[in-house]
């Protein structure tokens, strides 16, 4: 019933989860010497028995093990299933919201490029400043898109598998260290050297990674809701039929996506900040409430950010940018514009560095 | 696949809302005049037409009026149908959660009058101190669990119906006031005499007041965790079958039900903190990102204190106290215990007020 | 060095945390039977001996000692003292804040009825809705007020001593619950009738009270800064000379206040929120960081709201309010805002109940 | 009066401050070929002014060119010096906070080498799991610790210059890009092509690489907390005449540094969140409020830190291992610890990899 949960279908759901933890279980069975073919099968979890096991590992455990005769499971214990089985998420969580952020980039970048001479006021403090160009303005949004993009992908490419077994030594496993290399080369994570059951880098910083995106989403968002106020006029949500009408309203025009990626960024870091808390409670060898804490909100994180990438793309692809608005309210407000250089009448004339760093950030897209 | 959800099943869930906003539109419909009859009729919502409004009221009402001739919603605006269904939901969470805090403080009057001699160790800063009993331990957590009732149960006396159309004026509606006041009496809510689309406090204050249930219930399952832990074994949750069992260790008890209370405790406040953002962001005559940021935090509160609170009866009603190994705990650290008093070897006879302060929680409990 | 943290001078800083906890110290003497008089006395406390203890009250204890020859502090622990020093510091902060309220209530109430009939553009999703006045406007952002100081009333009223010996026993106290009714009496808090060292609700009660001021006025604040923006010019922070100047551009007259309240609010939740996690890890009789993470919170949680308030009421009373700016833009979107109603050129025949919200905003107003 | 914080002094505060941002208005007249030699002057800023400014900037300036005649700040905003400034701080706490982390990994490494051997109860859940050894847990303390440090040093290599202008565009300033790099070399800071005053993620990333540290440090004092308890005694913090004292009770030895190192971690995530917060709201040229919440959050953060770092360095050093007291409990506990093996009696017989993941620290550890 969120708006926009649809974009992440599949990805992030009880189902999906599901659907991971057979894959990690396959793949460890692999490297126990047995080969599963599950097919489509994906067992009904009672709720009952998650509750009772404190996680679905147990109950997916046995379901398998009522399945299939050989040994499956034999060594790991539950937060290595789970933990691996939300990195597979992660990871396809994350491809799409780097793809949609490459969408939002190459958006940004032909914005930076075709107004890089559309002049528009300049405003700090909610005031008038001195004369900006909105090419500027699409390159600042971009330089932050780019950073958050190559940080996803450092994380997306160190996604790591988990595998400690009951505390962390991988008491029950033969050959550990070659057993936990051959585990992650199945399911394509990387095998740290350790486990991680109660060192949480990895989850707090794919989590702060994600919380970076839906902050550089959220900044542009929030700047295109008061540049598309009626009053200043000067981008306007592209139209889409039957979207962003009201229930009582029949001329509104409600700049939804902007609102819902908004929405977004005032969700974001609350979730990372539990992640954090989290790693900071992670005792013992494994902890008793941290762990637990820690799946709901990196899910919450995931879906947010690839709604919210996947919404910042449609928005900025059909964004209508009205480079005469800008035009005309810079001449209209040129007195306020100019003051810092002591007068003059043209805004167009006082743009400093603008163009200059235009084409550093149109540099920087072009070398990824 | 959380841990304990299904004890908050058809209370919060998507069908519950749509529900909730169908019972929200009949009795608005009554205030128009319409009687609506729609049986077990629930339209099912497309996701992309959810997402076009920004909101699931519009394809709601959409399917309404295509089932029913008669006028519907004339005059209301999504936020009146949204917030009033979501106060709807919440009473219900309330109610389920005061019932368990019910049973909860039950199970800890009786754990306070029974346990009113027992002494044990008291521990600050995770050291030895001077002696109590763990009925006065008891009855702190009881003055905490009472102290959240009663606020929870002025908050269920008020939940506020929303009603203010487009923007907050009523402006369609005929005897607006009158109107309103209907309004809530058809839906067993309170009128509060003007809407309240950016004016949040109803939101903070009903999240703030379950945050505290989960803050009084999260203490009381984190110094369980302490005192189960087999060095201490001074508590240990009841035996129940199938339950705190490990996917390794067939030895293993672990004390779920404490370990997910504490864990709902470690997420409750971000969330909280969240509707106080949405609440000072809530701009304009409705906001532009920030209300609907409201409604999953919102949600997820409630949720998590159905869950926890229903977990917490059943964690304290089949508590297992081991008075003995407390006495005996108490007995060996007699000389630390008593240290303050300057020596001594019954850390019995020096329980100060511990006996004055159970009577004054029992009092407490009983005047309810 | 933050701005307008000169408007808290006194209250909340460290030497008036020290006067407190000397206040309290003085009072428990008073219930030993001591009669203490330190005329300006104030001991300057060594920071590593701060450290050392984990808080400054044994510091403050030893230099006491070495000053008087009587019998102080006995029977108490550190956190008796500091907590109630807390309470004596948050009782003259929300005074302070209570004072500051009142006075933008009275500036909201005389803006309410004075332009209960300023036609302006209502907006949501930052688009033209319907009309309403700026008298409502104010209306709104006065119940908010008002809400937010009757809730502070009920908690100053209510600001606990804390009293219960080392682990909340009050074991070397003679007649405890005479004693700290006596303490409580002395120092003008309220004796709730059992320590709270590890039930925190006192706490998350006032810093949630406390929040919801900031809430309330941020969201004035956001909504001034929005009406403010040059393309809108609808209202205007008071000219005082020197104040909203630019380093660099000579025009600027930034809406400084507006720009520190709204900043206020997005700090408030985080530092609530704060409290509560700390209440929940509130463990043992006395706890092994929680409550060392309390205090700092409460303070700045404190010092925010005493600087917002009187920025509030400042930036109220000096508030220019442009209504021919708001008449002119409303005739100018009339097509707009009345297509609602299907048309019509008069705004302000469309307003709805406004009014009797503005009246009902006033009575409120008018009762307290 | 924060305990510890005499352990930051001089880096963080006002002072501190005030210095900086002379240091970056004396870098800058350079830029404009002034060489300022301004001896030990600093100037005392009126509140009031700074408040009026919004900041502590144009206060400044207008105390440094009432001294000396030559043309100073032209061409920068206030933004620009105080976030330069803030990165001059930083510098300064992370060198203090990476010193005191290599001391700790020090530590650590020691004790992970020294007790590989030592076995010792694993426990999960709060219960009995698989034996482990001590060395292992310093091991993952260790890989914690080395991580947090890496990330340090490379946010430490990277903290930019901020020179933008009024509005980002440098436009007063006759050659831009080759002033802002010459800017950054005279601090030692670097030049990232591009003003960042809405761009946060520089300090969204110091601001997470620092919560990252107190997680690390929390992770470890926690559990440090726990196995220091009475019952289970495995370790205790060194003593230190006078610390750790009561107020009450003689024989207390309060495990004060790890209640603090503990405490600090409770509180580094939500400022971390603040930062995201204030990162996505960074709206329009300079924001109306954002910026203003973000500097308290990042100080605060920065103190908690270098303060966090130095008592662990001390903990860490000082710290005492009871091997005898882990050996003696593991052999107890043999029965549980060894059920998944399905029994035995030497938990020094089922250490899985334990050796292997204390090789693969070290070597992290002397590769730095």
């Amino acid at each position: 019933m969120l708006p926009g949960s649809h974009r992440a279908a599949g990805l992030l759901d009880d189902a999906a989860l599901v659907r991971a933890m057979l894959e990690v279980e396959v793949a460890w069975a692999r490297v126990l010497g047995v080969s599963l073919s599950l097919g489509d099968w994906v067992p009904s979890l009672d709720p009952v028995e998650v509750e009772a096991a404190g996680n679905p590992v147990l109950p997916l455990v046995s379901a398998l093990r009522a399945k299939v005769s050989s040994p499956v499971h034999t060594g790991l214990t539950s937060q290595d299933v789970l933990d691996s089985a939300l990195m597979l998420l992660a990871r396809g969580a994350l491809e799409r919201v780097s793809a949609d952020l490459g969408r939002v980039a190459l958006a940004l970048a032909r914005l930076a490029d075709e107004h890089r001479s559309s002049v528009m006021a300049g405003r700090t403090l909610t005031q008038y400043a001195v004369p900006i160009t909105f090419g500027l303005k699409a390159a600042r949004w971009l330089v932050g898109v780019l950073d958050a993009l190559d940080e996803l992908e450092v994380v997306a490419r160190n996604l790591p598998v988990q595998c400690g077994g009951a505390a962390g030594t991988l008491s029950r496993v033969a050959d550990p260290v070659a057993s936990a290399a051959a585990f992650a080369g199945h399911l394509g994570l990387v095998w740290p050297g350790m486990p991680w059951h109660t060192y949480r880098a990895p989850v707090t910083r794919l989590g702060d990674a994600v919380v970076r995106c839906c902050d550089a989403l959220g900044v542009m968002a929030a700047d295109l809701l008061t540049l598309g106020r009626p009053e200043i006029g000067e981008v306007r949500e592209g139209f889409v039929a039957g979207r962003g009408g009201s229930s009582t309203m029949p001329h509104k025009r409600n700049p939804v996506l902007s609102v819902l990626v908004n929405s977004a960024a005032l969700q974001a870091p609350g979730l990372g900040a539990r992640l954090h808390l989290c790693a900071a409670r992670a005792v013992d060898e494994r902890p008793d409430g941290a762990w637990h804490a820690e799946w709901p909100a990196l899910r919450a994180l995931l879906e947010l950010a690839v709604v919210a990438a996947s919404q910042a793309a449609e928005l900025l692809e059909g964004l209508e940018v009205r480079a005469d608005v800008m035009a005309r309210r810079a001449a209209e407000a040129a007195t306020e514009l100019l003051a810092e250089r002591g007068g003059g009448a043209d805004p167009g004339a006082y743009l400093g560095a603008a163009e200059v760093f235009v084409d550093e950030a149109l540099k920087r897209w072009s070398a990824r």
